[in-house]
Order: structure tokens, then C-alpha cells, then sequence
């Protein structure tokens, strides 16, 4: 297994990078990866540590995509940038998979652009697994496609159904419609549509999902459009980072708070740990032709650990073929009733 | 000043709306409230407090609307509900403003059936204040509306406008579109519409705000679809009864964490109160020819007196007549423009 890494993307580039790949290769035997980004630099950071250098490559990249840039030019202008270089290596069949903690709309337009699209799926989507109180939630789309069609949000759902049989074992994933109402025809035209397409399928379908019983966790995969799910993802980091923040702030200001946020230590690390985002790595990029994992912008080295075990499991577990026959059966499916309309 | 109250909506009706009635006919001497309701039953529970007579009538109304009853089916069914009938007492000018902790779909159906809508405002929206870390924001649509075009949310900008500066006393009051990205040409197609609209304004438009930031409360008036309005309030109490929950359990479960629990009992309560939705009463529902103020369906008396406050606000700042004349004022401008370009 040969797994690219974008050495320069990330707030904690290529620090964490180096790190995270190097307990990668301590913990999985069977794998190689190349960082992409500038040699000398990525080289002079390696030198600090003992591993086995044929293990690790660097493919030389001498451009960075940064946040602030338009994802799509940014792609198309920056061919020598540590992204790109990366996705190319995937294209190419040089690596296995690739994964990058830099611009989520550069990496989608990269992926898009250089790896492509698996036939058929007409909208990848960005798929990220959230922390609940009673187990992870797949959330997909969560910003790839700020407009979406029923048919697209039907087969996010079977991608994440896919994924999550595979990845998280889940034999039969609970499927969720993310809607402002619980009753079917509730919603906007787009939820409505596909709450009849999705009742329709063999999906564990339980229906729509209001976005306030998201964070319990009870359903595992949750679709709704690209604005919507980019919408609930930064609410969940925003009240979440509000809040605990402001405990904080609050258990500060005396000596009696003080000594109470000591003995309540253990409370805060259990509560961090249980709704730790690092624990179930990066967000897949579910209906490309290749193994793509966006790593959260501020990954540390424990999560771009985690994001190359996601990809190695994403791999193995042949992810994209089974999309692929996914599709195949969908098409198969429609003409049979086809042909029977017509008999 | 003739307030209306639902004597028979919301969770804990009607024990809160008698208690917070109380209060208020205390603490405002020029208010008569008239609760709606079965007499029977109201009247008994009025009986065991000592309040001025004459200022608390009792409407009798036999039937109920819930939650689970379709709102549109409820309010043309229920003639004899006490909500119908509050909102009756509007439509009629027997009353200033109608509150309810009921039914939201019900109650913004009857609102606009009974009540009816401002003229040339093409959709009321739901707009609760939401508490934030540096100050409250209003949401706006948060529901009523799950599908929007960039001429309805033109309008909530304005009308929000409108209402933080009478209501919360800010001269001139920030107003952000949120969106999944803070550049201009982020977003759907409705999202990047509005934006071109806004900045065209004479409102101080401050460009797009990411749900991540919502919670601090640093900007005033925050428009948007009511699909996503929606959601960002449920994320909201979601994210924020999860993480207080999760916290709760783990410091029942030790007796350090329990002892550091009674420590931060300061904490917890001074949190409590910055975070209270009930400190700034209901959602109004703007663009209604009526004050109509939506109290949370788990009112407590604070909160349902809260509301009657904010509806004395409401109903002596001439909100209605501020957005009627606003609608006129565009409309002249557009009359000007059409002229000016004719010349």
C-alpha cells in the first residue's frame, strides 16, 4: 500500500505531517508513503527521525495552495503545488490513496479535476464522520455541492451506507434524512423528493432527522445537501467551541472555580475524548475515482495518523468498486423496470 | 395595552401562562391581558393567586391545537381553539399582541389566516434572538419559510433591522447573510443573490457569516432560508442540551467530580443565564400585520413574561408601522429609479 500525503497542507504543516506519517509507518508494516512539497524542507524535518527511509519518499513540489486562494484556479494554475503532485500520483496509479489537511475546495476541485468521478455518480461529496453521545455519525455532503438534486442525495446515502457496512462494521447502517420536521412532508422540495426516492430503497431508511438529534449520534449515516451539512458541521464546532470556552473562561476567574475545573479534569478529558473528531481521521470524498481523505485543517499528528489508517482501511476494504457495483445495480435495477413497463 | 395570551399552548400551559400573566399585570400597570382557554379551567387556576380583577379577563375556548396536528388543517378546523381565538382577538383589535408557546406551525398558519400579512411583504418570518457569547443575534427566518428567494430575505434583513434597533436599542445594527463561506461568491444560488442585494443597501451589511460564528453573537440581525434558520437553531439547542448533558452524567459519576461539580456551581449558573433564550422572550414572527410573539414551547412563567414584555416593546415601538413604511419607501425608490431611468 502507497499512500500520498500533502506535505504542506494543514495549519500545522508539514510538522504534523511528518509525524503523523512516521507513526504510520511504525504502526502499519506494509506501507510506503510519499509526502509531496519542498524537498529541502521536508527532508531537513525527516533527518530529526529515526525510521525506514525506504519507506518514506518525497516527491518534490515547490507551490503551495493556501485557503485564501480560489480552489479551482488554485488546482488548475499550481501544477507544481504538494496538492496537486499528490492527486496526480493517485491518477497515475503510483499511489493508493491520498490525503491532504489543505484547502477542503482546492482538494474536492482536485479530485475532481485530476483523479475524477466514478461513472455515474454525478455529485462526490465530502463525508465526514462526527462524534456523538452514543456512537459516530456519517455526514454527507457537507459543502462539495451547495445545490443538490434528490437523485444526489439518493446516492450519498448509498455511499455512506457503503462506507460505513465497511469502514465502522456496521452490518446494516441507519440511513437519516437531515430535515426540519420529523413528519414526511415536511421540509423543502428537495427533502421531500427524497424522503419518497429513499422509502423506496432497501436502505435501513428511518427517516428524517431533525438537526437537533444529530450530536445524540443514534443514526449513522445522515444526507442532506452540501449547504445544509456544511451548515450543521460548523454549528457543531462553533456551539461546541463556544461553550467550552466559556466554562472555561467562567472556571478562571476565582480560586474556588479553580480548584472545582481541577477535580472535574477527568470530566472535561472523557468529554473531549468521547467528542474527539482525531478518533475517526478525515472526511472521505465518497463517489471519486481514488482514495481521497481531507484531513481537518488543524490536524495534529494523531489525526493525520488516523486519516492514513482511514485510507488504508478505504482501500482495502475496496470501497470504490463497491460504489462502482453500487451504480451498475442501480442501472440494472432501472432497466429491468423498464423492460417491464414496456412488456 | 391588551395583550393576548394562549392560555392552552406550550408544554407546561396552562400553570406557566397564568404564572407569567401574574407577573406581568404586576410589573406593567397599564396591561390587561385576556387568556384564551376552557373558562372552567383557567378560572380555577387564577383563583389561587390575588391579582387586580379587572385586568386579567378569561376568554373561553374549548378546543386545543398540539404539535402533532397538521398547523394549516388545525388553525381552518379549530375555530373554538385558544389559539384561534387569541389571534382573533388581534385580527379584531380587541387585543395589541398574541403570544403563544404552542404550536409554531399552527400559530404562524393562524397568523397569517387570521392576522394576515403586511402589505408587500411577500413572507413573514419566524425570528427568535438568540443568545451569544458577546451579545444576541436575531435569526431570521428560522422556519416559516423552508424555501426563499433573495427578494424574501431582502426583506428579513430589513425587517431585523427594523426590530434590533426599536427593540434592543442599537442605532445601527450589523446585519451578515450566513453562508458556508465568507467570500462573496460563496454559497447556493440564493445566498450568492442576496449578497448583491444587501450590499446595495443602505443597511450595515457586513457580508457573510459562517455558522461557526453565530454563537459569539457579534453580529446583529443574521438572514437566511428557513431551512437552514431552522437548522442552525436546532444544532444550536442540539450541540449545546448534548454537551451540557455529557457533562452533567460524567460529574455524577465520581465523587472528585462531584465535589468539583458543587465548585463550578457558579460556573454552570453564570453560564446558564448568558446562554438563556428566556431572557429575551419569544420569536416574533415579522412581516405579520399583528404582534405576534412566539414563547418557547418549554416556557416557564419568566419566559412567557419575558414574551409579554417583549410584546408591550413590540406594540409601543410601532415595529408594524416601521416596516410598512419601510416596504413604501422601497417601493418609492424603485418608482424614482424606474422614472430616472425613463427620462
Amino acid at each position: 500500500m502507497i499512500i500520498a500525503v500533502d506535505g504542506m497542507g494543514g495549519d500545522n504543516a508539514p510538522n504534523c505531517i511528518i509525524e503523523g506519517s512516521i507513526s504510520a509507518i511504525n504502526e502499519f508494516k506494509d506501507l510506503t508513503i510519499i509526502i509531496t512539497g519542498p524537498e529541502e524542507i521536508i527532508n531537513e524535518k525527516l533527518s530529526k527521525y529515526n525510521y525506514p527511509k525506504d519507506r518514506i519518499k518525497v516527491l518534490n513540489a515547490e507551490e503551495i495552495i493556501t485557503n485564501n486562494e480560489h480552489p479551482v484556479m488554485a488546482i488548475r494554475k499550481k501544477k507544481d503545488s504538494s496538492l496537486a503532485k499528490a492527486l496526480t500520483l493517485v491518477k497515475n496509479k503510483e499511489a493508493d490513496a491520498v490525503i491532504s489537511a489543505g484547502s477542503t475546495g482546492a482538494f474536492m476541485a482536485g479530485s475532481l479535476f485530476i483523479v475524477g468521478r466514478i461513472k455515474g455518480i454525478d455529485r462526490p461529496a465530502i463525508a465526514p464522520v462526527l462524534p456523538g453521545k452514543n456512537g459516530p455519525s456519517m455526514l454527507i455532503d457537507c459543502g462539495a455541492n451547495a445545490e443538490c438534486k434528490p437523485i444526489n442525495l439518493l446516492q450519498f446515502a448509498y455511499m455512506g451506507d457503503i462506507y460505513f457496512k465497511n469502514i465502522l462494521g456496521i452490518s446494516k447502517p441507519t440511513v437519516g434524512l437531515i430535515n426540519i420536521g420529523a413528519e414526511e412532508e415536511k421540509g423543502n422540495t428537495l427533502t421531500k423528493e427524497t424522503y419518497k426516492m429513499l422509502k423506496e430503497t432497501s436502505l435501513n431508511f428511518v427517516g428524517n432527522v431533525e438537526p437537533r438529534d444529530i450530536p445524540s449520534g443514534d443514526v449513522n449515516v445522515l444526507v442532506c445537501d452540501g449547504f445544509v451539512g456544511n451548515t450543521v458541521l460548523k454549528m457543531y464546532e462553533g456551539v461546541a467551541a463556544t461553550i467550552l470556552g466559556t466554562i472555561k473562561e467562567e472556571i478562571l476567574s476565582s480560586t474556588r472555580t479553580k480548584i472545582g475545573g481541577i477535580l472535574l479534569k477527568p470530566v472535561f478529558k472523557n468529554f473531549k475524548k468521547k467528542f474527539d473528531y482525531k478518533e475517526y481521521g478525515g472526511a472521505a470524498f465518497l463517489g471519486v475515482k481514488g482514495v481521497c481523505i481531507k484531513a481537518h485543517g488543524s490536524s495534529d499528528g494523531k489525526a493525520i495518523k488516523n486519516a492514513i489508517s482511514q485510507a488504508i482501511r478505504f482501500s482495502d476494504n475496496e470501497i470504490i468498486d463497491k460504489i462502482k457495483m453500487q451504480i451498475e445495480n442501480e442501472k440494472m435495477q432501472k432497466e429491468n423496470e423498464n423492460i417491464e413497463n414496456h412488456v
